[in-house]
């Protein structure tokens, strides 16, 4: 992994609000997705920890993502030891990666017939 | 506290866009949300401060945070010495927190019976 | 100014990314703001300078604003020698302040009788 | 080029979470837009780079900005040798500037009648 590959992003991502939204109503179905880019010419693995209000993590969910690609990640899929993400509930995410990655988290809130949506960079840990 | 956990957030946060909207119209009620995650093992203590236009600050509004869980306050329901941040009204937040954590700011504007939502990761101070 | 001061955000924000929506149909009207945080103790001199697209920019517009106080400032309110910055045009933003603050952009756009949002931090030069 | 020119922006941002909605029934046409600020006296020259899912990236399409502008670019607009972004499909962007620029990305979504908004600071290579 050369220098250059280091420097396009990092290892170690956060996103602290996360929430399904438990209905749609409209054309379009609720559901938020992990955008992640891999800038450098191999393969990455990522995991993906998953943090709740009230009950002890998800630790460590398995993506693959190639190299010179991007993967829009729906929360809603992932998935361990047939553990999932529940809708309707508050939750935060650590996305980890084994080369450097950008991460970016958008929602898309269908409960009413007409969308709402919301998106933030990912935090980085530097 | 290890190295470790120190480098997983930040101690001191910034939101400069607080407001709660007055009214709801749809299914959803209006609301923001402070979203933090605490990595840590052990619990944080975290301390919201609210500035206005017009007034001085409410300082160092108390909430608890267990270790290695997220939680997502609702600013409505802060609240020190009978004093809350009232609706309809500008404001912006500090927020501080004994160890290290990531705080992202969301706000669901039920204003019309369609929703819009809005969402930053606070600005930490380094 | 001490050093705490210094370290509670930042002199130079930029904000790619103006534009006051031309129309509202719904209850409330479409506007933007810049939303500053003044956490010093004494007040600080603001400077807004918008650039556009295809003219010169509008240099400099002065906001004051007091120590220990937010202001959230409505871009069609700022206005220098009788220019202010059209509606339905895109434009960009840099804040200037005399001590260092924190910087929000967002923008409701009620083009539609249901309302949008959306929100950035502003990009600090460090 | 002088080291005040140099400090205001980066040369490279990335943008995870790009994706053109392909339908459009409200009153406003659904579209994304590359907001890039250029301080400089001088004009930069951008170099937009496209990855997909699941096919090679369209590399380095060229766009001019003037300085002391901003140019708010509409992705569904870039085009290099007959090649465009497809509209509903997830993809992510690389914005590299031959002179320090600052980038913020927003999506309108008006699939249905009442608009959606979200919107980003890029993510900086520093």
């Amino acid at each position: 992994m050369s220098a250059t590959n280091l420097a396009k992003g990092h290892l170690l991502w956060y996103i602290p609000d996360g929430y399904i939204p438990p209905e749609s109503s409209g054309q379009l179905e609720s559901h938020e997705s992990i955008c992640v880019l891999n800038c450098n010419a191999e393969e990455t693995q990522i995991y993906v920890t998953v943090f709740f209000e009230d009950r002890p993590p998800i630790e460590r969910i398995e993506v693959k993502l190639e190299g010179r690609r991007t993967k829009h990640i729906r929360t809603s899929g992932l998935e361990k030891d047939g553990e999932h993400i529940p809708k309707g509930v508050p939750y935060a995410m650590e996305v980890e990666s084994t080369l450097p990655v950008i991460v970016q988290y958008s929602r898309l809130d269908a409960t009413q017939p007409a969308n709402a949506l919301m998106s933030v960079i990912g935090y980085p840990i530097s």
